[in-house]
């Protein structure tokens, strides 16, 4: 993946030309801090990708890159006081290194900036960008809400659970890259083959970050794992095991997930046991590999040449294979 | 001001058709009950009012009066919660009635919504409007900060006051000008004008409301009389006694303003006494004036007949001349 690699440089270094140091101060330190955390940069890296893959000039989509990145980040520093959590990407969270007001306030800067950058596009292209780009930030919020009323619910579907993370998750990776068709003046055929394929892509993407959760290789997995269990987040395979399990199976699941008990060991070994003897996990695979078919079936019906779709079929590719 | 009225209802009938209930529920029902609140409507009012006095026909500026108002009421439910507010309107703040992360999440939908209902313009106006609406929300963002930052701080000077208001209540009037206008499709010179008729008149509103707050009379008054004093908030009044007074009022008005008596009468009144005899409350009254007076030179300067101005002149004199 050098395409990846460079993207990646080459949005960073583009970043690092627009962080700045303004006033007042206590606004604009935290957005700074944020941003320079760093992170994967999927989304950045998958505009950049599409413009490219669509015969243009991947600078062009920079600034579309930067309003994904940083609309991405607003969502993390809203999201992190609402979950109340304590660390993002190893580092303290905004609000817990400031507090809840600086989070709010430096999130909503973060927001309408993100409209600011796509001002560099023309008027045509301008509001091409930001109707699509609103759509999604309006479902990425939907996606959080349903996300929080799902926590205080036990009848929640499978259905609803892939939308969830369709809105959560999903739709910003498949703007992303529809972004960066529009850039790249791709047809509207196009832009919504690739949406779907970003869509696709992101869904798979989100039920195998449930999946690696439990049962990745710990030497390659840089979060906590077993953390959806420790924290009684009820997964894709949670659900799955719920409806596929034998009722002792699903009476010790619901036992399981009510306590937080200090010492999780046990207890994250009993549901896995749980989710591998029910067939979740096997189903939770599945589910992955059928997502994943779908994002490649919107690939394959582009009418560009298949050696211009090579590397974001590899990205596809090396998601799906991936362990962290 | 049939005018006025006129507006606002026709205002507050499109809002109206405009508040659908939508799922998730727990995201919509919080944005639709604090647009029902009411409120003055002043903003998007000055929006219809803009386009008219510009020849242009108000009805074409519905969308965008509604995207400043429902900014407006984001800033409202962020800022509520930043400031522990448990009351706006007389009612209960979105954070009270529901929680924090339902105030946090359903303000940055409305901060969406507001882009979206700009979406109805042509892409020449949509970026010029969304241009303008991006930087002054930014301002507005930083204004609040910078009233959060001078809470902190007992060395705050006037003109850093005159700076805090302008960007968090001045701008966003003069921008609901500056975009009835453009919508009506005034000279570039013409929106100039009107934004700075905004901005002075938003920067003598806001200074009237804080002598108001001291001086206002309690039959005319909606807020609680004092309300600035008892909450120990260092206003124009405050600062300009700081600057004038006696080394004996300035003693005791910084000694009663790190108190919270559980009965305030006796503060209130020795404290508007010093806002008096410092001269204060003269020099107060002078700013409102000079800021009035720079309202309408830039109307003046406007190549538009006096007659289409008529409204907005008589509207500037209203503001000047309230009670409440």
């Amino acid at each position: 993946m050098r395409d990846l690699e460079f993207f990646r440089n080459a949005f960073n270094d583009y970043l690092r030309t627009k962080l700045r140091d303004k006033e007042p101060a206590s606004l604009y330190e935290p957005i700074k801090y944020i941003m320079e955390l760093g992170g994967k940069r999927l989304r950045p890296v998958l505009t950049l990708m599409s413009t490219k893959a669509f015969g243009g000039n991947y600078k062009e989509s920079l600034d579309a890159a930067l309003a994904i990145e940083i609309f991405h980040n607003f969502s993390l520093v809203h999201d992190d006081i609402m979950d109340d959590a304590p660390l993002r990407r190893g580092a303290l969270t905004v609000h817990e290194k400031w507090n809840t007001n600086t989070g709010i306030l430096s999130g909503d800067v973060m927001l309408i900036n993100s409209y600011q950058y796509l001002e560099e596009y023309n008027n045509i292209i301008f509001k091409s960008l930001t109707s699509i780009f609103s759509k999604t930030a309006i479902e990425v919020c939907e996606g959080q809400q349903y996300d929080m009323d799902f926590e205080e619910r036990d009848d929640v579907t499978e259905s609803e659970y892939i939308k969830m993370i369709t809105y959560k998750t999903a739709v910003l990776v498949a703007a992303a890259m529809e972004m960066g068709a529009i850039i790249a003046g791709a047809s509207k055929k196009s832009q919504n083959l690739i949406y779907d394929f970003g869509l696709n892509l992101g869904i798979a993407f989100q039920l195998q970050d449930d999946y690696l959760d439990a049962f990745g290789d710990p030497k390659n997995f840089g979060k906590q794992m077993g953390g959806d269990i420790i924290e009684n987040k009820k997964t894709f395979l949670y659900l799955q095991s719920n409806k596929m399990g034998s009722s002792e199976q699903r009476a010790e699941l619901k036992d399981l997930f009510s306590i937080k008990p200090s010492c999780p060991e046990e207890k994250i070994k009993t549901i896995k046991e749980i989710y591998k003897e029910s067939g979740a996990a096997m189903a939770t695979k599945k589910e992955i590999e059928k997502y994943t078919y779908l994002a490649f079936e919107s690939l394959d019906l582009l009418e560009v040449s298949k050696e211009k779709m090579a590397s974001l079929r590899e990205f596809g590719y090396k998601l799906m294979k991936r362990e962290v």
